[in-house]
């Protein structure tokens, strides 16, 4: 076990800020040690931590946090805040129950601006802060550090559009690590490059003659073409066109470079923008040489690093389940086009894009774009498949309803990490897909059991002629293994698993082990409803009229889920009967295993049959 | 009454394509005072269709449409599409129940390549087109003609990053008239400025030497820089940072400019981008002197042109209720800010702007970015008050999930057109906030029945320490006068209305005169439910015990909505009565005067009086 006599003397910024800078290069060296250490005994985001030890310490260094407010965009790369903000231990539990969260919160500490964790929403709400201390007259900065993948996002866009014409002092620093969780794709990219080869001449000059003491270490400045620029408009870069002072591009793991920098730039009044250079994974050789499979990860041997190819050896992802149907489908049809915004490993494209690369598009951090986009090729007859994660669907919902939905256009929308998402917390699970999806016409909504059911609904939405989605939970199923042959399911409806008396369990999609097993326990009737639209009513007046009490089970809010379309299914046949409605709660959940998740919100096998005695008891109590 | 020979020749634009060039003008001209003459008639876009007349002839005369297929960019543009392309009488219906809809539809015609309303959603679908012929091997051109303000929204960038590097056959016009519905604000009209004054000079080289035989008309090109060009790296246009051919500014009324740029374009390969300059109202000179007032109009005088100030004479419409009491509450508070993504008018911002000019925001066509700043300023204490359409709210929901509701933070929305607009259609209906609102932890949601009540709950929402959103119908109420004095609802609780028998009659919002017309016939018990969230789950339990039918009444999708809510109160309470849920149906609702398309719906007092004994009788039946 190593020591951090430095780092182990800070408890707050104010003390970072009392240092000398020659202390810092050993502080960063201690923050490093410190980050691959607990990482690799709680898991969690690494390489992005490691690429912004030096920007962390600079920022806290050069500015007066609290009181100048810093938002960090997605989010993840902020342990190395945590840590110089007070949570150094507390970095044991991170991502744990109860422990702390792996994004910044508001309620975890006042150095935590402002909540992030999907991505593109800090430049907007730094330009909220800044234009809030301008009106109120209060003298403080707001930076919002954003990385390059995170300014491919409209929103980003939006913000920038807004802020460049507004004289608030809002500082936004680029990170550009060439990369955001997949590799980097879309114009911005090529803009970004060329500014780094050179091709662009401006921030040479500007940062030459405004604001560097010293000459940026990592870049030969494009001197060459100044005599060409003297006495003529200058076009400038992308992000002066958007009226922000451009500054770059820097070394961010240059301390010497990045603090007087930050310095300078401090003094400045309205809209700057800093280009900071850094390296996902920087100063450990296997993230360096590996940045995407150490971007996420679990807990990990710090000298052998990451051993092995699966995260979950055994059973099969869900994840896994949809990337070897992709193929087997795109086999069958050559129509089939495949989309992702940005979530190529997540979404389980890896393979599809190695074997049809032609049919792959990841269109960026975008997912208002990458549905309506897909709306474009299902009108040419081609069939896309936009593999998209249920929390970022809610990026493309007007593109759903809008584009989508009301053309009746069949695109289809493979949805992962529905419900309960674990670690990630509150920001990523998908706690309210089936709610808003449900009450858009002309829907498919599906939602598998187990992972054969999974292959079998892709099959089926693939082959329905509107639009289709198929939500399917985090992480690995029961164990039954997809049968290769696939064939569509008879639509909206159910199927019985379980004969049982005076209660029937109608499960949605992942609930329906737990289901099972209640089911045995109480000699209830179990359904696997596996079509949250359209319902399947016949079945659910059916189990009605045979029941006293119909239980609704679903990894989705409660409010306005599938257990309202059980509800309103029973309305419309004229049945008064009573109903036990379990689903996620009205409140944010916060992170931790995703079983002791659903134990704490009352959706483990124990706790339904806990609910399903207490309302039987009530109805007794009654008669 | 005027003749059109020339028009009325036309049927299709392959006649269009066999006329000479030289009739052309005489075509432009027929068809800018049909269009008026039209439009005075039916009501509808003016400005935006005469400012687009030669730019729709150019498209159909160059491209080989409906082969080539053209996106019209929200599409309120496309009157003069839609005259060229066989629907010339069908103009007399225009927005009219079962008439032809005042946007592009694909069911409606094979030139309607793609439906639009929203903004910025051209470029991505134009975009899937042109990949799917690139795939097919289709030999065809896909084409987006976008406003210069759709340009701010982030999902226009995203399709740009997106298309930059793709190598497909697609042409970005656009139509630059310096405003969207609001005046322009943003970076990117700075950007657009600045191409028109010739502060840059690409488009002079590119356009002089690649695609123009003629110079641009209205432009000087700034030829003096070009010497300084030549032989060093030109960093280009915004749009060629993207990867785009940027190709102009071209006079977007002069056909002898812009057949042959077009003719040009339509020789060459990859991303194009061509950027044309048009006059909002061209041709009319009323219009062109107030393109805002004919933006969208009613009936009018052609001659005479729109006459009075108000569309809605006497009655007050919710929209001014709601300007009234932000300007009232601005006075009583100093941290009341307000947003609006381009929107002053409509949303009831104008005299707000003139009178607290630096707490007014209008961050251009950019929902996301409005919620989001919002928050930025709420956490530094300011109170923001976002005004948004229902059917725009759509587009920032993850904002208003992941960065308003789960921090708390103390956003008000104030949602205009909530419930079935009218003329504009199924794209705007605000028919599914209320369902994809109520899932949302933490959320205060209210709905008025009058305009007093309206205030009153602005005024209650306003005061609440957490999110909230108040939710208010297009056009005029009751002609219940608003009460100066404000003073807050207590939250979650509901009025009843009128006492009655067998049936209690839950009404939310608009819907209450029809609620208390038919309780008045049934002898029914009527309740104005006030919130939607937190419901009064107290009234609704003591009326369930009460009687034998429980009605509710909503102005919002049947499914997952107020009625799903009632549903879950009910259930909690162990209560199994008879329920009916009356609210839009299951299928998106085309355009008609508000009244006829609740009727259609079955919402009115007729038809929900039917509704109800109906469903009587077969309590009765069974009984």
């Amino acid at each position: 076990m190593p020591s951090f006599p430095l780092l182990e003397s800070i408890n707050a910024p104010a003390e970072l800020r009392a240092l000398e800078r020659k202390q810092l290069p050993l502080l960063a060296s201690e923050l490093r040690e410190f980050l691959i250490e607990s990482v690799s005994r709680t898991g969690g985001h690494l390489s992005s931590n490691l690429g912004t030890v030096e920007l962390t310490i600079a920022l806290h260094y050069v500015f007066n946090t609290p009181e100048d407010r810093i938002v960090w965009d997605v989010g993840h790369q902020t342990y190395g805040h945590k840590i110089l903000t007070g949570r150094r231990e507390a970095m044991s539990g991170l991502r744990q129950f109860e422990g702390i969260s792996g994004f910044p919160r508001r309620s975890e500490s006042e150095y935590d601006t402002f909540g992030t964790a999907h991505s593109s929403t800090s430049i907007s709400a730094a330009l909220g802060m800044a234009v809030a201390a301008q009106r109120k007259g209060e003298d403080r900065h707001a930076i919002a550090v954003i990385g390059d993948g995170a300014m491919s996002a409209g929103m980003a866009f939006e913000a920038l559009n807004n802020a460049g014409v507004m004289d608030a002092n809002l500082l936004v620093v680029l990170n550009d690590n060439e990369m955001s969780i997949s590799p980097p794709v879309g114009a911005l990219t090529n803009i970004l490059a060329r500014l780094l080869s050179g091709r662009t001449y401006n921030f040479a000059r500007r940062a030459g003659e405004k604001v560097l003491g010293v000459s940026p270490s990592m870049l030969e400045l494009a001197k060459r073409v100044e005599e060409h620029v003297k006495g003529m408009v200058t076009p400038g870069t992308l992000f002066e066109e958007f009226g922000f002072n451009y500054i770059g591009p820097i070394d961010g793991h240059d301390l010497d470079v990045l603090i007087p920098t930050l310095q300078n730039l401090h003094k400045l009044k309205g809209p700057q923008f800093l280009h900071v250079v850094t390296r996902k994974g920087q100063g450990y050789k296997l993230a360096e040489a590996d940045p995407i499979l150490y971007h996420g990860v679990g807990k990990f041997d710090h000298n052998a690093g990451i051993q092995g190819s699966s995260k979950s050896a055994g059973k099969l992802s869900y994840t896994q389940v949809f990337s070897d149907w992709l193929c087997d489908m795109a086999a069958q049809d050559e129509r089939l086009v495949a989309i992702t915004p940005a979530m190529r490993e997540g979404s389980g494209l890896v393979r599809f894009e190695q074997e049809y690369p032609q049919r792959y598009f990841d269109v960026g951090i975008a997912e208002q774009h990458a549905l309506t986009f897909a709306a474009g090729l299902a009108c040419e007859g081609l069939k896309p498949v936009v593999a998209i994660y249920s929390t970022f669907l809610q990026r493309a919902y007007d593109q759903l309803i809008h584009d989508i939905a009301l053309q009746n256009l069949p695109v289809m929308l493979a949805i992962d990490r529905g419900g309960l998402v674990g670690a990630d917390g509150a920001t990523h699970h998908g706690a309210f897909d089936l709610s808003f999806m449900l009450c858009v016409p002309n829907m498919l909504i599906m939602a598998p059991a187990d992972e054969n059911e999974c292959r079998q609904m892709l099959y089926t939405a693939y082959q329905h002629n509107g639009p289709s989605a198929v939500r399917y939970p985090r992480g690995a199923g029961m164990g039954v293994t997809p049968v290769a042959t696939m064939q569509a399911l008879p639509l909206g409806k159910g199927e019985l698993r379980r004969q049982g008396q005076r209660v029937a369990l109608l499960s949605f999609g992942s609930m329906l082990p737990a289901a099972l097993e209640a089911g045995e326990q109480l000699d209830a009737t179990v359904a696997n409803m596996r079509f949250v639209k359209p319902l399947d009513a016949e079945l659910v007046v059916a189990l009605a009229r045979q029941h006293e009490l119909i239980v609704t089970l679903e990894e989705n809010a409660t409010i306005s889920g599938t257990g309202s379309e059980v509800s309103r299914v029973l309305e419309e046949a004229g049945l008064a009967v009573q109903v036990l409605r379990l689903g996620l709660p009205d409140h944010f959940i916060d992170h931790g295993d995703q079983a002791q998740l659903l134990a704490t919100v009352g959706l483990d096998t124990q706790h339904i049959l806990h609910s399903i005695r207490q309302r039987l008891a009530q109805i007794d109590a009654r008669n």
